[in-house]
């Protein structure tokens, strides 16, 4: 099945265990991977794509799980794909998520999906580009992302989502703590989940105030909704995938989503030349490399500043290519 | 003051407004910053360079108070950097941290300084290297790096100190996503914070079970302790800022330390080239740029694929700099 034309054709004919494996090859840098993302580009375009992230404990498998049967019940299909960084200590992740998602994974409309961070460099956002694109094209309607942590990669995930939820609790006695957490900018949809709990009324009435006072909201423009959800009863739900899909409405009728599309592809493009140019980097400077001595300049002689350090690479990695001998592109 | 020559002299004599007024530039891409940040790298290297992490509500900056008071009980002097996404709902965040801070300000062996993300390309880890390197040349024996959130940029920051401090606090229901968070593989330390609440035995258990399954210890090999702290009550501080110490002896010992400080410079100088080339990957295809169109090409009419559209960016920049006309280095 590696394959890259029969692995295409089993993805654009809907074969689940293609898509699975297109996009393990991509997770994995195998060859071959990216002749058939290349060929998808084309295929995909249509999908929904929604970033969901918040603080570790607000319970947001729980609610992907929930919002992902509330649009199953309106016959959308849908992929999910849950970004989180491995831990060794687990030896992969996800237990506790591939439990709740259990009833959800033998519907043949859904496909789950959990990318972890390999160490690569930047590797992370690439590859869930990549899979949000395999998943697109494959014909998902919606696919939900779920994001772990407000680190600048998984920002960016979903910051160039279509539509962004944010998912907070009533407060652990630190709220401004969750407000640091810098990911309330970026939230087309504000959700407080186990809104049952003590707290939650004050929790949703911060929130909105920070909504409010946080922009003008002009006639026919986009105000983000605060609302409330109790994951484990499924309370909210149907409010929540409600306006998911007005974001989606009023994306289009405001002509802001081919917007949205261009600037996913531009950080994207920007992702996958990062990515490339770390490749070369690295290569350069670890040993065996042409540079391999820099590294020991910078930190042991420190006769070279990491500056002046970068400037030298990037001059040699220029000169390797204009030689025709480049490890760039 | 913004002249490069009288503000590197102020710097080395120890000037503190000199030093905060650097680590501004630095954020802030001002010219002439970089000319003194090259110049200072000679002057590092000498600084105990510590990462804390942990999620939201863990109580990680109390306890950076707590760590700070003790060491400067031992006579170290010490630089303190909260990196921490900004978030434009509160118009800069931190304003908690600052109230605890407070006592710890007025102490002139004492510097403390926030960075928050500006939106910049992979910008924070690299200003807040610098940020590093600046106190370090300043010459404050111990740096507190403490940062909020999972993400690879925070991983990263804290993977290249020399000690990493990961703090948790007792269940919140939910010890999966604690787990998940990415950071557990990463710590030289842990810490129960809060362990004076219900629950912290178990955590304290929990997560010794987990250092011990993660690995073998062999004879003088750093394993992982699991401390229990009350940052409120400074309960715990006294041991934390022992193991601390402990971890940078046992560096030092073991011949580790200057990997560590390899290692770091390796991250520092990749962080430095992808700013670079993501300033120059932006120039080339925004408005004005000469490949403006090519976002259209992979978003709008889908003809051009991302992977392949970054192969003809990184085409023409290289052209381009062969031409001697170029965006790089």
């Amino acid at each position: 099945m590696d394959n890259p034309q029969e692995l295409f054709d089993r993805l654009i004919a809907s074969d689940r265990r293609a898509a699975a494996r297109l996009i393990s090859m991509v997770e994995n840098n195998r060859p071959g991977a990216s002749e058939v993302v290349k060929r998808l580009h084309a295929h995909a375009g249509k999908a929904h794509i929604v970033g969901i992230t918040g603080s570790p404990g607000t319970g947001k498998s729980s609610l992907v799980s929930r919002v992902a049967r509330e649009l199953r019940n309106r016959r959308h299909t849908i992929g999910i794909i849950a970004v989180d960084p491995t831990s060794p200590f687990t030896g992969g992740a996800f237990l506790g998520d591939r439990i709740r998602m259990q009833e959800l994974a033998t519907d043949p409309g859904v496909f789950i999906r959990s990318m972890g961070s390999r160490g690569a460099l930047g590797g992370l956002a690439a590859a869930t580009n990549d899979a949000i694109n395999i998943l697109d094209a494959f014909g998902k309607d919606v696919i939900l992302v779920e994001t772990v942590g407000a680190g600048q990669a998984e920002v960016d995930i979903v910051r160039y989502a279509h539509t962004s939820i944010v998912i907070t609790m009533p407060g652990s006695g630190d709220e401004i703590q969750a407000i640091k957490s810098g990911i309330m900018e970026i939230g087309d949809i504000f959700c407080v989940n186990k809104a049952d709990r003590e707290g939650a009324a004050r929790a949703l009435a911060e929130l909105r105030m920070m909504v409010d006072t946080s922009g003008h909201f002009g006639e026919g423009e986009w105000k983000p909704p605060v609302i409330p959800t109790v994951a484990l009863t499924g309370q909210g739900s149907v409010e929540l995938v409600d306006a998911l899909q007005s974001h989606r409405a009023y994306l289009e009728a405001a002509g802001l989503l081919d917007q949205k599309v261009r600037e996913r592809a531009r950080a994207e493009l920007l992702e996958i030349i990062n990515r490339r140019v770390a490749r070369a980097v690295l290569a350069t400077v670890d040993e065996e490399g042409p540079m391999s001595g820099l590294v020991e300049r910078i930190a042991g002689t420190r006769e070279l500043d990491p500056h002046t350090a970068a400037r030298l690479v990037i001059e040699h990695l220029l000169k390797e290519s204009a030689a025709g001998d480049g490890r760039l592109p």
